[in-house]
């Protein structure tokens, strides 16, 4: 038995990987992008579309499809170390990071500064871009540059704080390299200044575990379509802070976020606490389809994922420092443990060949980045020792033999 | 054979309600909020689930996933009358309003006011009222005040109109009172003062012809869950004239609105044409299961849909004015089947416990809007008159036999 068939062995959280759909003996390794399907998701949907909507119809509103933002957010709020009452499920994250955004640039109205990193994911760069078009006056400090940074120095995010930030905002995990910043550490140096913060936990939620109460954040959205497996863009997530709950305003208020939605009344009214964060009806069957990964994520418990993760990725990494950096690769991710998220990154000058060799020979499941990286993420829930054993020794064998070479070197319209 | 019954046995329409999901024997008039299942979404749903998520995974992306929005946009064009190349899916309705209500505003500097109605869907409302406290400094002009007006005479509408009006903004047809505005008049007026207009098409589209390019609409957005079906939630979609597209700006700029989403560059840069209106990552489940109502309502035809609506609420509202006025009912639509969508909306004193006995006693689905409004919406897809005249005949016994005395005076959470 191989080192990673006998950790496989002994993994605490082997079962999980029979709740989910497998069809084939792809090695799939871009849960960080898109989650597999549990197998209660696809039961469930069959449940949601034939008789809730099916059947039921518009009598569904009143039988669990008005409260399920909330009853989703309140799962949500165990997964993240969050207060009760502080999360909510709303629109695209993008559009959702677009109104705590807004709504923490009034709460901090004089300040004009807004403080981010060159790594972080370009959607909310282009949000920030879009809303210092729409109010004037804001500027966007970049640590560290635009460049390809692996690891941002907490001293370097500090050094850009000052009485002039209104907010410091940061994804939790850096999409490309993997980076975890310290969230508690830069939400207290935010705070010290006078400053609110806005984490983007898309990359960790489900699998790096987050106190968002006890490290005394502000705001935070996130995406549950990677690690939460709750299904292709399905809707994201909105923290607000109990405290500041009443203190801000919803830049986008539409009706179901109202006190009396069913009023009609002529002028809008903010729900009390965490709803008014809603806009407008939420997409029933992709919200719907959430509930079963997040059940999954609470009953495996972040300790235990987490540990797996941390097994998973430095059983990787350890392995390309051995066989695949003297072929060529650098490691593009940081090598202690506790500065990485889930997915780890490697540089290659033919990653893009090398990556479509790996789905088409090997059956195994990276994403690439332009320009030169590839990432493999680990879903402690489905992967384990043996894909990262697989994968390594795939790329081995690709590169050894050649066999990226028949691949094209463009790619328009690569994922 | 009764009236009712004889229509329906010559409705060219009639076969089109095989296929639907239809579970028991309710009468279902309740499809101007909600309208049912299609046979083939639900087919097709098992495909995106088990197929498309559960094996393809992310591969899906480039497999019909990104081509969504704008793919289904196509189709979208076709049952809008709108030019090639000028209808994407989005957000919910009011996010997508949200994002051309700010992109208009800009577009008009200078200009300070926004004209609407006092009985356009509240959720519109509110969104105006949140963007007049973002960017200030803007008027909103209701028309008729916020009474509960059955007609809007266009002349008033037209009497708001002035060189400060940055916008008209109204529903096309009312949600209360199924009112239709005259779109291409009220077009050419707001156009006449250098404004720009911009429609919401969620109670009409699906059911009333409506002809966005030759009519000269600037702007539009629109629900997909009620005449055509798309199921609960589902996004809205966006209309932006070609020849406003490369003038306005997206105010969410998000990465699926990119040139090259996937070169991930720092700064945005807008995809030319529609595209660039979408924000983040479209909610693929409740997007797909859109296109089959889509190709439902184009394999009718408009002008055959319009027909046998017209003819349904016709039929019913000739019934209530014989059987339910002198009953204590007041007709609170159009008389004038030129003027009125596809929901006619009755009033009474007793509205709310007449509607639960009617749902209760009588299988008989309408919905209730505070304080005393009865709408009952016709899908002539699925709806038969035979469904009209059971209505009509449920509400006589309720009010004769006084069977609604039971039930409750108020309901909280009515939907």
């Amino acid at each position: 038995m191989s080192q990673a068939r006998a950790l496989d062995h002994i993994d605490p959280l082997k079962a999980f990987r029979d709740l989910f759909i497998i069809a084939d003996s792809t090695v799939y390794l871009d849960g960080n992008s898109l989650g597999r399907l549990p197998i209660e998701t696809s039961k469930l949907m069959r449940e949601v579309l034939e008789v809730q909507w099916g059947h039921r119809l518009v009598r569904s509103w009143g039988e669990g499809w008005m409260d399920l933002p909330r009853r989703l957010g309140t799962k949500l709020e165990k997964i993240l170390g969050a207060e009760t009452g502080s999360v909510v499920l709303a629109d695209s994250t993008s559009v959702c990071f677009f109104k705590l955004l807004v709504a923490a640039l009034r709460a901090r109205e004089g300040r004009t500064a807004v403080v981010t990193d060159g790594t972080n994911f370009p959607s909310d760069l282009y949000v920030l871009q879009s809303v210092q078009s729409l109010i004037g006056h804001l500027e966007i400090k970049l640590v560290g540059g635009d460049d390809d940074a692996i690891e941002i120095a907490p001293e370097a995010v500090e050094a850009q704080l000052d009485r002039n930030t209104a907010l410091l905002t940061l994804s939790h995990v850096e999409f490309k390299s993997g980076f975890l910043h310290d969230l508690k550490r830069l939400t207290a140096a935010a705070h010290a200044c006078g400053a609110l913060v806005l984490w983007d936990l898309s990359h960790s939620v489900g699998v790096v575990p987050i106190n968002l109460a006890e490290c005394g954040v502000d705001l935070a959205v996130g995406c549950t379509y990677k690690y939460l497996n709750g299904g292709p863009g399905a809707p994201a997530f909105i923290y607000v802070s109990p405290e500041l709950q009443e203190k801000l305003t919803n830049p986008i208020s539409g009706w179901l976020g109202h006190r009396a939605p069913f009023d009609f009344d002529h002028d809008y009214a903010p729900a009390s606490g965490i709803s008014k964060f809603i806009t407008g009806t939420p997409p029933i069957l992709s919200s719907a389809a959430i509930e079963k990964g997040l059940d999954l994520v609470l009953e495996a418990g972040l300790p235990a994922i987490r540990e797996k993760s941390v097994h998973l990725t430095t059983t990787f990494l350890s392995l390309a420092q051995e066989l695949l950096v003297p072929r060529g690769f650098e490691i593009a991710s940081p090598r202690d443990a506790g500065q990485r998220g889930s997915h780890v990154a490697l540089r290659h000058p033919e990653a893009l060949r090398i990556s479509q060799a790996l789905i088409q020979e090997k059956a195994v499941i990276p994403d690439f980045r332009r320009p030169n990286n590839l990432r493999f993420g680990f879903a402690p829930l489905y992967n384990s020792f043996a894909d990262a054993e697989v994968a390594i020794e795939s790329l081995q064998q690709i590169v050894d033999d050649r066999l990226f070479e028949k691949y094209p070197t463009d790619l328009s319209g690569v994922t």
